[in-house]
């Protein structure tokens, strides 16, 4: 999949353009967040997108994804939620309906309201093949806990 | 809730600490990512935390906020999953079990495997008192669609 112009049909693009009326919880150079008032879990439920037509998190770019969740966090925040889900879906079996990039805020008022989902975790799997495809050498460093400790490591890989 | 000392329990703070053999999937200067061996949904469920102990979200400082989805992005690529969820537990009644923030990256392999969900939004809410928390005023330079071709805004709010 590649990003391609997603047309005048793509709602977050829409959103983007001022075309459509929302209501309207976070603005920042590359994030919108918007009341979630068409298909809410819950009271207060936002959504939270890049300005920018990205179809998945994939095609998110680093910059965008440094600014979303600090922009969650703030109107989390002003939720006044103790409870509450980020729910982010890639595909359409994952439940993803709009396809440009979207980060959900859900608060969690009752069993009922909010994110419902099964807790209750798949016995019996086999990791096996993935795990070639993901796990990484443990450097013996973090195996003794002394990264946390060393700015200069910070250094290197932030700017 | 204020973040204190997670004493010896912290489970991720145990494995940040390398007191735990976990698989790891990812090791950035503030960000830990492991294979959810535990409780799995799917294969290749993993989980993402900061090294140092934050209840839940609001408690992430922005450097953590800031690495943490550039970090899953990549592990994500990596599953080589098209359809997959992110999910952040926020409260027990949002499904919190570890009380040190962490996100979930699933991979949505079939209708069964992966989050599963409800889906149908619930009708018959009323925003009416989180909207006056939550909605900001709409700068008109937004509903123009200008902001996109701005970057001097950028600048004024980024580091």
């Amino acid at each position: 999949m590649t990003v391609t112009d997603p047309g005048p049909a793509c709602l977050f693009c829409r959103v983007a353009a001022g075309e459509l009326p929302v209501q309207l919880v976070a603005d920042t150079p590359r994030i919108i967040g918007v009341l979630n008032t068409l298909e809410p879990f819950s009271r207060g439920h936002c959504v939270f997108f890049p300005r920018r037509h990205a179809v998945s998190l994939l095609e998110m770019d680093e910059a965008e994804l440094r600014e979303i969740l600090v922009t969650v966090r703030e109107v989390a925040a002003r939720t006044g939620a103790e409870n509450y889900n980020l729910l982010q879906n890639n595909g359409s079996l994952a439940g993803q309906t709009v396809f440009h990039a979207h980060l959900h805020l859900i608060p969690k008022w009752s069993e009922d309201e909010g994110l419902v989902y099964r807790r209750e975790p798949k016995h019996g799997l086999d990791h096996g093949e993935i795990i070639e495809r993901l796990v990484i050498t443990v450097a013996s460093e973090i195996e003794s806990g002394e990264l946390r400790d060393r700015p200069s490591r910070h250094d290197r890989t932030t700017q």
